[in-house]
């Protein structure tokens, strides 16, 4: 029911997106998207890339006098700190990890500005989109998304705090690892090399019953979700492939009268919500865009060395975490829009188990 | 453009799919569904269920003189051996790591016999209409699919051998494994527990090119069909949850003229294929049904102690392997047609690095 | 949001459809489809096909105790009149006005036996699936559909009776004219020629905002479901192409606190239901299988005669009015639904103009 | 395949469009746009809203160095002649045979200026988007699109010159009769009132074989994409509504060796394109802003007299003839898309019959 069509290329004039299906009198005006961009942006800190975007948003249409009018709201921001020569060498060759070769064989023509439409850039219209979709979820629904690192490289969190991690660069939840961390990404970016990440994502106060049996399921759509962003290469839901060593005596959540005793689903079971939180993990592969030399062909078949000498990201999942709350946060709304439209009379059964002492 | 419709529950009348969008042509029988329905199929060793179906396949329309039409093709499989009796106690009650209390909420409604609709009998329907997928991408493009147990609970494979992997009931690529599984499996039976699963599925032969963009990414589609299985909780691309540790000078597969020189992406990059093996991971939970008694509540909020008395699978990944190998062949066949319809001009471009001594 | 899938050949073993989406807890039972089915089906005088099927529908799913549980339904009827020997000397020739010629060249293969998938034998599929959109119209939202012949031939209705409507066998108006149509039809069935007709279908208590602007539309939708029936040509909403000749003074509908003051516009403006009558023609065009011999070619490339001899209807309009309902039930249901999803929490706002006077 | 979506109100700042699924290698230029832009503009005749668009098209994405590159297109135009202010009066009121009072019951909120997204300004973007369509059909197939007015008021052509049609304001096949249009349109703009139109679009080499069966058919996307044209009532294929009292004997299309006899049909049977010219006729209602009072209601439900004091149309239809041909190329170009995924393979077949003296 929700549609997010987005376009736009790294280095083109602008990027964007047209949100269609969205309901009408959500109140929405630029400043709104601000926080979440700023949460993304590059160019803020001496870990991620130099490329400082002003990612200013334009709403063109489907917001009128302040608020959503139910037709399609298209958003625009202009690209303004796109430096193409950065790419001239690399034109005629394929960047190993990138989607050069791919893109090259697919279409036969190419646009290397920035890996072109294949670049993380265009995952700011999605944050923007999903800013309407949080506002939503939280007024309509009491819905709260929120994400962190959970991995980068082999160090994980000692301690989870939920209150810190919007408080340092890596969207890490223990605040005694921060200065570990700063050391340990000055040292890989001196090195020229880059690393992958885990992010976890949550979202609290999802009902019973959003998602859809089989081919609509809400976990199955979360999953193509959050592998359509850039550089993913993993989902888990719940306990994901720890589940494989469990036993089902462990794993299957049992529930007494006050509440859930665990949560190893992730809070959905056959498709559907279960009332508890809704726990995502993605991973992330390390940046293939190095300036270590990599051995690659060009387009005449040649072997050659290559060398990506623009402005990068030593590990992406720095920036991750407000694109999959993003993600979460769509699927999420599509879906509570889809239960409305199928099983809008059913109301509230009972019994309703408590979200209990575990999340 | 390929589109399978499946409808049926586990202990309703009949199971059945439509396929829509399936190209004319396509030489199809009755038999050839043989095969993959065999390799999913309980009842065939004590290792899984004991409800034994016939699984016999009736194609209702869209093929004539032994070749598909262009038409949408229906295959209909009766259910013969559903004992819904045994599920008579378990009607007022919502069993631990089921979807019965998911549906209940979604819908105020729900048929209990066998999960209904959330039963992985539902997974029949999709191995069938596979049948015709890899019929026509083995056909057409040379590209083969297949799949393997890659983990049982804490069990990983010592060494890898192709040829037997048909040869064991656990789709096992190591032969000198199998008795150590069978006593794994004949403990864990006996003890009324189970335990998760680790597949992998490849595809060999994809050229380089399906798959689309953001949206319709090759790998996004492939993790919306691995996680609409029941019971799967993860899924992988490639390295996967591996890349999270790795370097990026290690994970970027970087080539040659003779071809790539690893293969950690999976066969995909930007969404699209490269031209490597696709490779995929999937994890299974462990079985929720067990006759170990589990705490949950009843449809009137009182605490019971829950034991499900069915036959089922104590490992459901056992006859994952098909089903996992289905929904590979799904993905790619619609893609290649979503492909050939947008770049049917393109045409073979230079250069193509060999698929190479890395698969 | 409410998506039927059909499926099923002429000639073939069965015909059967697939409906996603619908609501649970829809009361539906086997008998239910009768009525719609008979008023659809053949050989029930002499004015229709000799055909005599018995449209028994088997419901193999989607369905528990009485009620629809929200997961798909299969519906499944069996043919059990074909006679695929009428066609025999047809397999190599292409008839005048069939579907015969661009099947084979989309195809390159084709199924005979009476017009393969491309019969209107489809069509008892919707009305089945129909049933359970009128049912859900009427219970929910008080909608009633209604439809009857509006012309056949050059003779129109000279009043306009609703209650006369099922009590002749072609869905006439007018009671008074049935003998004249009765003699029309024998005379035209004596030639061995065929005539086409305009069939009439409205519904009463559809509530303002059904209908999404620009590519969803209520009247594109009705257009789209209407021009996919067999043998249609033409799709009016309201007074159609009278309203070329119209000035915008006459046709621009006022309206008064008492209501509006007429519906040129067919109950929908901008896409989306004004509360009026929603009113849409159709136009069949006259059945091309006839005794009466036209030139073709054959496979061969040959000129040849071709003479139909299978048992056909001379005038396809006369069976058209309940499918035309059904395809009206079906977007409305759709549309209710959606409307819910986007904007369930609008509301009533004011104020609402009164149906009026005029319908 | 082919999938365009629009954004943008009549005031807002901006039009748009995001064109998913094209082709990559079609040479397109902002140039490309202005001629059919223009043919649709208001502003150039006397006859013609006295609104004065740039209508200049920036191309936002999706082409590089010239030609489209398979990624999203996406198109902008920026609004710079709204006089919003004119229409401050009909704020509270909702104009009779306009979309306000759908809007309002519908969304809750509604914006009122030029009539927000229900506004013919949309078609703008349809227009620019088929531009791309046109160009790829005439390349890649030697498809070619035309339109033309068919009916005025009561006026008809009274003979049928393709030659003439761009050369008078009207698009009217008869150059004689459009000195009698001009007075016409004088005569008819000095009363305040409006009238209807009826326009034919016709596209020449379509190939058999586009279309698909059932619920993809080449008829019913036609007829949704002409229903969803604003103002639009009607839409028929072929002979349309004539059908109705025609003899079988007649409307079949019979064939000889040198082709078919006639083109009743409008060039498409059973869904599917026969190789004849296409043919649709699409009725259009006068317009409703009308500088004569109308009864209405205001939105505290008193019973006010509206006069529309905007920029507007005496006839929708004059400008009407570039959209129809855009809707037209827009579906072609999907179905040749998706015909070549599902029957690429297939190839010519025997015979064909040649498209012959009748078109």
């Amino acid at each position: 029911m929700l549609r997010v069509t987005t376009f736009g290329e790294s280095h083109g004039s602008a990027i964007g997106c047209v949100i269609d299906g969205c309901p009408p009198g959500i109140p929405i005006a630029p400043d709104d998207f601000e926080h979440d961009l700023e949460r993304r942006a590059t160019g803020k800190t001496r870990h991620t890339s130099a490329r400082h975007e002003a990612d200013a948003v334009e709403i063109l249409s489907g917001v009128y006098e302040g608020a959503t009018t139910g037709t399609p709201i298209a958003l625009l921001v202009r690209n303004t700190d796109a430096r193409s020569k950065d790419y001239n060498r690399i034109v005629e060759q394929f960047r190993p990890g990138h989607a050069d070769y791919t893109y090259w064989h697919k279409y036969g023509i190419r646009d290397p500005r920035g890996g072109g439409r294949s670049s993380a850039r265009e995952t700011t219209m999605r944050v923007a989109a999903a800013v309407i979709a949080k506002k939503w979820l939280a007024d309509r629904h009491g819905v709260r998304v929120q994400g962190w690192m959970a991995q980068i490289g082999d160090v994980v969190p000692r301690t989870f705090d939920a209150g810190v991690i919007e408080a340092n660069p890596f969207f890490w939840p223990d605040a005694t690892q921060v200065p570990e961390l700063e050391s340990y990404m000055d040292a890989l970016r001196k090195s020229g090399d880059s690393v992958g990440a885990r992010i976890t994502v949550v979202a609290d106060g999802v009902p019973p019953g959003w998602g859809e049996p089989i081919y609509g399921k809400l976990d199955g759509d979360l999953a193509a979700a959050m592998m359509s962003i850039n550089a993913v290469k993993g989902v888990e839901i719940g306990d994901g492939f720890a589940s494989v060593a469990q036993k089902g005596t462990l794993h299957r959540d049992e529930s007494s009268r006050n509440g859930f005793l665990s949560n190893h689903a992730g809070g959905i079971l056959g498709g559907i919500s279960s009332g508890q939180q809704v726990r995502v993990s993605v991973a992330f592969k390390p940046t293939s865009s190095l300036r270590l030399p990599g051995r690659t062909v060009d387009m005449d078949g040649n072997e050659v060395e290559v060398i990506t000498t623009g402005r990068h990201d030593p590990c992406v999942g720095i920036r991750a975490t407000p694109i999959c709350e993003a993600m979460l946060a769509l699927v999420l709304m599509d879906h509570a829009l889809r239960h409305r439209a199928q099983c809008g009379d059913v109301g509230e059964v009972s019994p309703r188990i408590p979200h209990g002492v575990m999340s």
